[in-house]
């Protein structure tokens, strides 16, 4: 998991809470996480493009980058796995040049608004993702 | 729950399936649901406000409304309840004018692109909103 | 009167409170009031459409449509009567989104900002109206 | 044929004499006309939903709402039929709003500018539509 | 009273018959009207400064500065008053420049379209305004 | 008829069959057609020029001259006949600089996306138009 | 003659050169000018309306303030008068906001990029459509 | 002479006409010219490069290439000679889309809205920067 | 120094502090520091025309001239000095419309946001540039 | 090859030089070059036309015409053959009106600002485009 | 201090230059300066984080990121500290990408166009805002 | 070289294919290749950086970067050397937000569309580029 940017000004729960309540969230759908921050966006970039055929699935918190990084759109474009973006914040409430997705072209779902809570259930959806993903081939 | 349109286009399952599945993780949260669809934006309106003071949260899909319901948006925001907006794709990957959400301004939070599991996890998303707000007060 | 909508959130008059405000200043300017609401786009332009020809002239809050239905505007294009718009809000002060008036290009008149008492200026206008209309004819 | 509005500004021809002109048309080209009329958005849904796998195509003028129902548009596209756009006028001779065509995303042609006779060249055009479908199977 | 301008192109009213309308106005409503016009924005900036502490309220037709004067709106924004804005003809109807109100941002309410007889409503509107202040304070 | 341009990539009838097709379209609605093609705009230009006074009106598919020639909608102003615009397929569903019409706004009406049949129905509309004139004068 | 300003940056000829020149191309012409500079928007409009009723036209440059002032468009437009505005410098050469004037659309003619020349030229042409004027009462 | 267009519809002076009047300009300024009128975009171009080193300076009216033409304003740019643009009508009075000049970019001066006058006061301009260009090596 | 408009709503300090100030930050600087305040845009044009040859430096702070005035952008640039620009608030926080400065094209230094000190710190560099300008010549 | 124009002001060599360049490298890379240059849109839109099924692939640099013909687009589009686009100046250092190109959508590659040595470039390209072709086929 | 960036095309001093400089200023201000230089986004976003709650304030030239990092922006409103944002040049004269600041809206003041001093100003802007911080405490 | 980024979704030349491919093409024309990857714009910044007054020239693939990084084109227009930027792809032919390039206002020429070959076409343009540049000096 990618990108957990800044969760002290968007809610109160740490980025220790946020990784616990992530890993927790994987044991119960049968994932193993791991469990990723950078304020880097080529090592962003790095780790996206590591996950090729090496990853079941991508949840990314792009932050900042969001709304500006066509780079990180082309290393999870070209990852072709399964995305969840997730927003710690409903992005069509914020400021006009928060409410435009770049990174979100590439991903399967997009999940904003519901805080940490967020990421649980995008673990959730990923896991649901996968299962289809088996089921098809 | 509102506007829960054209499954035909966006997935394989029904809307009876849909609603067996929403009123399921209804259950499971412990949350007793309403289930209504209606091609008319008035319709919806109407049921929007006749939730103010009587429902605890509102799910909906205001497919193509979405991108132009100014009306709808007013509706939402004089409900004062914690709003989930489900799409069953995801709208950053569709054409420009589906790119913008006019309704996403009036909720709490926005689940996109996961299909008819995307209510389920909204279902889920609505009990800890609603949990939360029972702790605030 | 069509389309007074959602006052609870624009000011504390109730919608019976407007209707009252509205029938004394009509009975004032000796104009017999038919006072409507409705949350359907189709029953407020099947409403205009009876106008025509029937009524001396058009009172409308048109809320939320007013920014994007152009269907509404080409109803109030056909009545050919004099149409003045109502805000219970200044528009020029909220949301650019809100800053334009699609129906306000068919109203002779506009008064926006100055709450339930709008109403009530709008039918003083009306009345004046009318007045210019037979002195015209 | 749904959404015949308005036509005492667009032309002379009343709304009957619209329907004359269909009907007769339909009958030259081996056609049975269901003619029909709605200020209801939600309405014209309704119709074009119920078209799928019941008619051959449609015929519809959607008036004020070409130029901003993205519901409708859903519609038409999940309908899975020829569909022909009429226009009494030339929306490239009128406003700028008038302009666009939401709606003409999901039709197969296009006729404008051409009052009610629109409406017969329409179902000519329809009936090789038809023949065309059935020559491809 | 600031910035009536241009009577002779927008009604058939003279500047004289629009202050005897205001003052008359006035009177009605127990308010004393001090009626000015300029074509110099610094003198219109200058007596809307001198307003704050010293009117009630200002009811103002900022003509063609509506739509450009920033420094009239910083004026309006600065005297801490209710504001009218008034328009002798409705501009949504007129072409796009004259579409948007720089200065109506600083306003409380805004009556357009109407003619001369809007300075009487607004005047009417004013009195409210003032008698609201009082009951609040 | 001008600017019958690349049916090759738009459909499989020839130009001949075009040329065919409106031939026995201009004898069964009684009008002599002149069937012209050209890549050159000022040809076109030179030809709609020399239709004034001279033709009785115009059918034109200015291909892609249609979105950005003003110098071929003036020409087509300037001729002061019944124009129809012909587009093989349908402007609104292709890239967003095909979907406006700049030669359109001298057009009297547009039919689109119906491929060489558009042609068809082009000159049965122009000859229902020059009825109209006849009729009118 | 009104707003000659700034020739020290856009040519050689001072003020009283502009003004020796425009005089004697009056004097060719039959013309008597007055030739008046203000750096005051309100003193210019004030002159402008002194012009209706009194001159037999307009020759204006309104510097910066073409670019931005409807003010001033508004004066022109109620004096209904013929006016020419010049401009020293070709305005299409210049920085994107100097290419539009909103001035302009109260012009009959236009000249710009001649520097003082210009003047001499305006009043040429403002002679013949006086003369065009008076032919035509 | 370029590109002389269309006179018919923007004034009753006919082409002849207009060259009678260059050609005594022409005279009375002591300037041979070459009186040229073209629909053949590619025909102006070949014009203009014919003119580098063989003539003094260009008056041209591109009519409706004006507002499009950048292979027009290259052969302008590349003549590297005083170019006059004229247009009969005042661009800035008439629609968006003939607002903006791109040949204009080429040109020295712009005389616009005096009819065929414009023509006469284009050579007379060009007399003079012929002049100045003589004075200044 | 020019245009210190409304420091009642952007600070505590008052016009007199302000001028209290700059005074002794002059004195500081070695510099003779002339302290001019007005509403009239064609004031402000007057005394920036008055600078040229003069004056040293300006240090102005246009306040809702900066978002609109060419005329005043135009006295700048034709003043041919160092001009520092001043605003009391930070214009990139503010709304859209005051994030442009037509003025800042004719700055060499902007200072904003910091205040009735953001003057100490503009006279501070304009002595800086001032001396550099003396090394330089 | 297509459209080599104006060579004077993008560089020092002739339109001979640049056609000897052409052939040599031609020849180096074993292709027969057919070099033609015109300034009719409609001429080069004939010859990429008859490019169709007769040679192996364009060369072509629509200077002016890159910007804006979307007639010389759909003449490429319908050629269905390898594209290389030459311009002399590198087209994102100029003016925005220079920075798009409508040809490009039709274009296999694109070389710019790398002067008469992109012809010669652009031979290399296309000889390993054919041979590209030939392998796949 | 960070950002400090390409020195060398903006002015003759050098990075060593500028910290020399800033150090210096620091002293006289009593704050201990830390200055630092990253090419690195994510670098300068880790040492804008790490200033929350160590360091009293932000002196900063984001250069190129100044347009386009939302990153960088989030970064500076976390760190809930005073900001002063320095460019070297000023950016209403430069293109128009460089005109709009994304960072500057997390900045309490701008400082522009003022070279290397413009990093003395910064600090003694900033020992201004810490001593009123204090002063408010 | 820098940039050479995600060559599998571009083509199936792997990155140490196009390295062959580039350094044979160095040996072709006498020049010594450094050949660099990197995902991190910073390092990027800092290679351009250090190509400054040690490299010849550069040749760069900025992938996504191109479309959105102004510190890269900073570095790029700072390096002051003959800069080639290559593409995979042909950006016209893709989305919209990749149709313009940031960094290429920053290059001598650009090269894209032709795949791996570019990279070769770009050095051969390089070595021309040198032999220039040691011409003109």
């Amino acid at each position: 998991m990618l990108g957990l940017r800044q969760p002290e000004i968007y809610g109160r729960a740490t980025l220790a809470d946020v990784q616990t309540l992530a890993e927790r969230a994987g044991r119960e759908h049968g994932l193993a996480i791991e469990f990723r921050q950078s304020n880097l966006e080529g090592e962003l970039i790095t780790w996206v493009q590591q996950c090729r055929g090496r990853a079941a699935g991508i949840v990314i918190n792009p932050a900042g980058l969001t709304h500006t990084s066509v780079a990180l759109l082309d290393a999870l474009l070209a990852a072709e796995l399964p995305v969840v973006e997730v927003h710690l914040t409903n992005i069509h409430r914020r400021e006009a040049f928060r409410q435009t997705s770049v990174t979100g072209k590439a991903a399967t779902g997009l999940i904003a608004g519901l805080g940490p809570r967020g990421y649980v259930l995008a673990l959730e959806a990923m896991a649901g993702l996968i299962a289809d993903a088996k089921g098809a081939s």
